[in-house]
């Protein structure tokens, strides 16, 4: 079980890695912009930030789910070089969001596209796997 | 291993299926209202998709892991089973929410009905494989 | 596959439960204030229980994705004992947050702190494992 999923486990451990740095983030923001918890609305700098955190934890438990599929299912070093495109993009996303809503848009379209190329390797796993039930 | 999770797994990639649904349904009810992010203060009609879709994104991963968890130590079909029956109420859920607050209700607690069973086939699977472990 | 995971799926569905029970108090303080959904803005008690239950929501996919895999490629028990301590931490956290922002410092801090343990044991248990390939 250990060799078809260590380098799922590895990008998933990047992925954490990266929602603790936009966590950070929002800290540092807060901060500056003098927000306190619990309140979440402030200057559009301050917004920005947080929904570009809030949309990558939202994203977060779908990426890690596509992955392991594809990976378990389908190619698991494809998979896997597919997740390291996608938090490069959620990386860029985040970056974009923090300096413009006008700059997301460009990651966004791009971790869309990893997203659907995961979700055709599952489908194409799945697909196999099912098919190989019935003839063998 | 395979064969042992990929009803699991199709539910799975139908559920990020659903939840990139309800996405676009944001996105859509976002050019119609002209809100455009970070905000996510408006009418009545896009506060109503908008919660709706983070109250399904909220619980997408409480869902995956009961999924898993009761496929994986109790009987993979049966939560298969289950887990579509999620999707429909949450599918019933989304639709409704947007058409009124009201709405929302029958199929939240039919939703929630269904975790439920998945928590209790979990429960039962778990103390099934500790108890055979005292015994055998 | 389940004697390597049993633990960790039963701190998985103790997890789901506490999360439960956090939606739940949303309920309760949405009644007690009248603040009915959509709506998500309201008096300062309300907004700490509503924050500090999207907050543990938002961190849920992280924690089980780091329980299963620094469970699953380090220690079991182990890691399933941190799950546990982050339990009690989020427990800890949401109803010190219901009572004042500044009460939910202390537990805020110690889960992050389990959270770093089990970073830690994952890139232990990765490392070892990929060392182990080259050498074997």
């Amino acid at each position: 079980m250990l060799h078809q999923t260590a380098w799922l486990a590895t990008v998933t451990i990047l992925g954490v890695l990266e929602q603790a740095y936009f966590a950070l983030q929002v800290i540092s923001v807060r901060r500056k912009c003098k927000i306190t918890p619990p309140l979440t609305l402030g200057p559009p700098e301050f917004e920005r930030i947080f929904r570009a955190q809030t949309n990558c934890s939202e994203y977060f438990p779908i990426f890690i789910s596509l992955l392991w599929v594809s990976g378990i299912f389908s190619h698991q070093v494809l998979a896997a070089f597919c997740g390291l495109l996608y938090l490069y993009a959620r990386y860029w996303y985040f970056t974009g969001y923090a300096r413009s809503a006008q700059e997301r848009l460009g990651p966004m379209y791009f971790s869309t596209g990893v997203l659907c190329i995961l979700i055709v390797l599952s489908v194409v796993g799945l697909t196999t796997h099912f098919v190989s039930l019935l003839y063998f």
